[in-house]
Formats: C-alpha cells, structure tokens, sequence
C-alpha cells in the first residue's frame, strides 16, 4: 500500500524526536500500521536547523501554509505549541481536509470543543495523545479502554517538573526556591517556570481528561488552579509525620451537583501507589465504577516519550483513516452531538478535607477557640498534632487534619481563627484526597 | 442508528458482570458508542439461573449454536472459557461472519494465531482486552498505545491469587499453605488453585502480550513456568534484607538471540513502583525504546473489572464495524501477513541474575569451596550473606546474590555445590529482575 505521507510544522524538542523515532523503528512501525508513514514536509522557522536534521528527501520550509496546503500530506502534525498561530492553522488543515495530530494542550483545553466540531462535520481526525502525560497512553485509555465505565474520578501527577521539585524537597529537606534553581539548571524546569510550578500545565491536561472522562466541553475557564510556590520543606515534613505526602494534583470528580475541576498541592496517603511515584514521572489514577481505581505511569515529557504518543496517533490514525466518518473514535470518547453541559462547579462548593497549620501562642485556651470556630461552621477534626515552641520562642504549631467540609466552610472559618490575637499570620491549608477504591 | 446485537455464551461470574454493567451504564455506553448495545440472546447450561438473570425481552437457551447463528447478532461474546467447545464455537462465529469478543486467556495462548488468522480472512475483528489483566487496558496500550516503539520487555504481576499468596506470606510472615487456605476461603483460590500458583495462567497471559509486543505467533508451548508453591518465608525474609520483593512474574524480553518468555517468582527492588503493588491487583511494567518504562495498575479478576474490558471492546467493535477490513487495528497489533518468526529461546539460554540460599556445615573452607565453583562457571557475585547457626544448630545459611550469567551455567554450579560434602539439601534459586529504565 502506498505511505502515508506527514506534514510536520515545528521541528524543536518533540519535533525531532518524532523524527528520529519515526526513522529508526520505521519498519516496525510499518509492519504495525500496515503501510510506511513518511515525513515529507516540514515547516520550521529555523531553516537551517531543520534542513540540517531532514537531511535529503524531505522538503523543508520556513512556510506553514505550504505544509497544510501540500496535496499529497494526509496527516498534519502541529508541534508549535501556544495559542497564537497553531489554532489558526490546525483549523485550515482540517478545512483542507487533513487529519490533524497535535501535541498542544493550551490550544486544546480552551479551543478543543471548535476544533473537535470542525474535524467531525469535515469527517477527519484530530488526536492528542502526546498533550497529556507525555508517554503515557491515558487518552486512549480513558477514550477507548474504559468505556464501560461511568467514570468517577481522576487524580494526576502531570507535570514532572512540579513533581521534581516536590520530591526533592522532600528528600534532601530543601526549600522550593533553591530545587527550582537546580531544575532549571538540570532542564527540568524551562527559564519561565510559571506554567509549571503555578499549576497552568497541569490545569489543561486535566481539562483535557474532564472533558473525555464525563463527556463535557473543554473548559479551561472554570478550572481552580493553585501551584506549588508557597509550600513549605515544614509543611511536607509535617504531611509525612501523619502518613501523607504532597503531591501537586491534577484532579475531576463527578459530584452531585456537577463536575469538579481542580490543580492544587494536595495530601495523599503514603500507601498509595500514586503516593511514590517520584521526580519528574507522572501517574494518573482514574476511579470507573466497574473497574475499580487503575493507575498509569510513565514518562510525562521529554522528545522521545512525547514522540512515542505523537507516533502512536499517526498509526492509529493510518489504521482508520478510511473507516466511515461516522464510525470512528469520537475525539472526547463521547459522540460529539451527545456531550452533556453538567456545569464545573466552583471551588467554593467543593467538599473535600483539609490540612491546617498555624502558629499560635503557647497559652491556654487557644485550641479551645481554634476548635469552637471549626464546631460552628460543622467542621469535625479528624486528627491534631501541637508542636512544642522552640527554645527562646513562644509561638507553637498546631497541625489540625479535618473531616470532609465544604471549601467556602473551610475559608471562613480559617479567617475567623486567623482574626484571633493569639494567631500569629496565616492559616496554611492543603487539601487531602484518600484516593481509595470506594 | 440501530443498536448492535450481542450473542453472550456463558453467564457466569463475567457474563453476569457484563450483563450488569451493560444494563447499568447503558446511556453513558451508547454515548460513547454511537447507538445502543444490546445483549439479545444468552446461552447457558443453566437455564433456570439464566432466565433469572436476563429476564423479559432477552432470549434464553442452552444451545450455544443458536447464538452463534442467529441473524441478528453482530458479535459473539466468549465467556465459556477453557479448550473444550470454545475454540470451535469461535471459529464457526467467525464463519459466520460475526465479530468475537473473549476473554479466553488460555485459548488464544494456544490457537490464537489461528483464530486471529480466520479472522482477517473473514473480515471481522476478535477483541481480548478481558483475556489479560482483567479491567487494565494493557491490550490496547500494547497494541495501540505504544506502537511507535520498539519495545524491549514486559514484566507483570498478571495473577492476583499469587500475588495475594505472596503478600500474605510477607506482611504476616505465614507458611504458603497457610495463606493458600486462606485465599480459598476468601474466593481468591479456586478449589483446585493450580493454573494460580503453578504460573499457568500468568504464562497464558505473557503468552498473549509477547505476542502482541514482538510481532510473533502466540506459542504457549514454549513458555518457562514456575509457579510459587516452593516459597518460603525465609526467602522472602532474606529478600526484604537485601532491598528486594518476591513477586511472581510474567516475563517477555527480546534479546539478541530471539524473545524470552517466562514466569517465576522474580526478586524486583523494592523501590520500583511494581514491587508495591499487594493483593489481589495486577500491573504490568512496559519497556519501550522511546517512551522508556511505563506501568499499568489495577484490578486483575473480579466480575466487574473483567466486564469493563468486555465491554471496551463490545464499544471498539461498535465502534470500528463499518470500517474496511484492511484498515482495522490488527488483532496482534502487527499485520497479520507480517509476523515475525523470531523464535522463543529456552530457559537454559536466558541471561539474569540469581539469588542462592544453601544450608552449609559451619565449618571453615566452605564460603572458597562454593564461590571457587561459582567461579569456575564464571558467576560473579554481587552480595553475600552468612547468617550464623541458631543455637543447637550447626548449619548456617548463605545466601548469595549473583550477577548475570546464563541459566544453564547457574543450573551447573549448583549441581556442582549440591555435591559438596558440607552442603546440606538443595540450594534455592530465585531469579532476580532489576527492572530499571536502562
């Protein structure tokens, strides 16, 4: 059968890696797709960089519209990331009746409901598997592998550069700032770090997932984010003493009243599989009502574990590409005319529980007004823990793990005891998820 | 559209979940499916708790040949199991031009290049998610999923009833018969528990994913099985000592010499993600040259799990009917005219390292007796440990950890060391698996 022919637009990190993947296991991943997949185009604005890695045979421009315009490519795949150009013309190529394989998850987690309504009344494919998790295949797995589930919930490490850090701060008893130097220094952690560590990252791939795991619109809008920045090397160590460690989660949960969607440093119980996965891995937990909890691993980023999904959707997209339209895998696992408008609820309505930590002064009476003010706003103390001052100080730590609450409850009432003169600055509050089976 | 038509044979413990689940789930199913899913006609040699189970408006009958030629269905659903009638049930659906879903593990390790065969022939698709780690997606991952790998090996804890036996014996540090008992009182060990323990049904299941990873015939013939009915608790005592967990493993690796493909209790590092995981659960750890080692949790067996697999497929098939025969994910991933004739190599030619406890007399000239034999051989060791005699004693035991080496040339030294006048018994040998990212 005659090749597939690929349009590549951006040849940087994961760009030469699915170039360099797609060469050397080129004949196994023929004798999987059934016919050759061949780069024949790329567009890049650094021509000689790209020339220099094409080598002959291929051609290569500084020009994107000649790649989605190019008559022979069947497949486009946008490698430019970021949300200026790269809706523009992934749009275009569907028009032009290209299948579209994209790594963009910004684009995706705001702009992924048009795109997927475009590439369907156009009768072609868009797949994305390399904008979650890197290497690992959850899209397909929540897409295709749990389809018999009513999904409950999903909770993941997906950004290995947060999970570095917090791993490394737990480790080595180091502060935030100085790991994030040394991730920086190490490639872990890009010049501008804030789409990592202040949760941005994490928030569109968990959009991404909502949107497949409950048949919603993407809606990047609605979800509360809240990064690693203010977390303390006390406040890991203390989480341990109680058996817990701090992960920064990507997490959606189907609620009565609606669909959670939430990026924030959370509490997990240290016996939980997801609880050890360490540095710049990702794991993510999906909670079916058939299946029970399963958990997938892997590498998160990096040019060749992204290749290896880029990779994935151009086979899986050769092997149906001239399947009816109508019968194929729908982008959101959901037929695109069955999704529901379940509304994300606001972080206020959450219900979850809560790690508390504040100094106060060492007298009498002050757990007393700490636990009257959680009483009255119905917040029961699951377990307490007062830290002793140090010598020369008087100020202790008092540690307060809650019971289920709702977070406006839990806010309020963390301003009443912060009001409190024996309080000294802030109320420190992490949520806790148990992530069990139930 | 019209809904799809199953033919279930077999309402057990997974023909009972899929009914459940089907029903339960079923408007989330169709939205994701397309149209309905509908189970019309059940056989079962128990006609009364059949009818029980479907009740109004499913046929009912114990003719198994009714399902598989009535008109209407579009796909068969095996979950008769075993190598009786189920092999000829399959192939005459196939000729009758339905599509097959089963999760008859030992069957397709034997016949599966067969019936996989029949199929491409007669254009219709067999799906077996259900046949491999229960509820994990780990079929479509491996042959979906991952494809644009070259993959190197799989390792996997593939049977929940060992790896509880396994557990129990660690945490409680109880005697394999003990917790053996237990595990059938539990219903986590059949009556006869020997496809469990003696590794059978994990090698069915290796079998498969071998086949799937590396392009080959499913060859269950000449797969090495151990099973972990000569464990005992002082090995994995020692083993925790030393840094590593005993699990019963799958193993399928590609090396220079042709594939390998075996299962045996395996010492893994307790730091990896895989040693943690206790119970009845499963996961499987994937090594691919580009995306590097992924790994994939969750429930191994149970009626719901497994219906969730059956049922992700019944959803592919729905899914994928209408599409060109040619253009379907080939049942083994790779092209059914393009397997390769690698062969499986025997365990005498299988390089890895071993971990050795003898019972030796306490006396000087014993550690130069066996480390100059170990030498001889060529084996090199990586640790050793003398534990001293217990009082009124005067054996002591050693335990060696080797580095890699062949394992007929292990299998000699110790021939060679079990004659040695001051060795008592037999010498224990556990194979070790680093199961690093390397």
């Amino acid at each position: 059968m005659k090749p597939i022919n690929i349009g590549l637009l951006g040849i940087g990190t994961v760009g030469s890696g699915t170039f360099a993947v797609l060469k050397r296991n080129r004949e196994e991943i023929a004798r999987r797709a059934g016919r050759e997949i061949v780069i024949k185009i790329i567009a890049d604005r650094d021509l000689e960089k790209a020339r220099c890695l094409a080598g002959d045979g291929i051609v290569v421009t500084d020009n994107v519209y000649e790649v989605i315009e190019h008559p022979d490519i069947d497949i486009v795949v946008e490698l430019i990331g970021g949300l200026t150009i790269a809706r523009e013309l992934i749009l275009k190529a569907i028009a032009q009746g290209k299948h579209v394989v994209t790594a963009n998850k910004a684009l995706l987690a705001s702009y992924g409901t048009e795109i997927f309504a475009a590439a369907h009344e156009k009768g072609v494919m868009v797949a994305f598997e390399a904008a979650v998790a890197g290497g690992i295949p959850i899209i397909k797995a929540l897409r295709e592998g749990l389809t018999a589930n009513r999904l409950e919930w999903i909770a993941g490490i997906i950004n290995g550069t947060a999970n570095f850090i917090l791993s490394e701060m737990r480790e080595k008893g180091l502060p935030f700032e100085t790991v994030l130097d040394q991730a920086k220094q190490l490639g872990y952690a890009e010049a501008d770090p804030a789409y990592d560590i202040e949760g941005i990252d994490a928030a569109h791939k968990i959009t991404i997932m909502a949107a497949i795991a409950f048949g919603i619109p993407v809606q990047f809008d609605k979800a509360y984010i809240e990064g690693i920045t203010k977390l303390t090397r006390e406040d890991i160590r203390y989480a341990e003493e109680l058996g817990y460690r701090i992960k920064l989660l990507g997490i959606t949960k189907r609620v009565s009243s609606g669909i959670e969607l939430r990026v924030h440093p959370t509490l997990i119980p240290v016996r939980r599989l997801i609880a050890n996965v360490e540095g710049v891995m990702n794991a993510i937990v999906v909670k079916g009502d058939a299946v029970g909890t399963t958990l997938y691993y892997g590498a998160g980023a990096g040019a060749e574990p992204t290749a290896s999904s880029v990779i994935a959707d151009l086979v899986d997209v050769t092997r149906m590409h001239t399947a009816d339209p109508m019968h194929r895998v729908p982008s959101l696992s959901f037929q695109p005319d069955l999704l529901s408008d379940t509304p994300v609820i606001s972080m206020d309505e959450v219900e979850t529980s809560y790690y508390l930590r504040m100094h106060a002064v060492d007298q009498s009476g002050v757990l007393a007004d700490i636990t009257r003010i959680l009483a009255n706003f119905d917040i029961s103390i699951n377990a307490m823990i007062q830290k002793e001052p140090d010598e020369h100080e008087d100020k202790a730590s008092i540690i307060i793990l809650t019971h289920l609450t709702i977070e406006k409850n839990i806010n309020a009432a963390i301003a009443k005891i912060e009001a409190l003169p024996v309080i000294m600055g802030q109320v420190i509050r992490i949520r806790i998820e148990e992530l069990n089976n139930k």
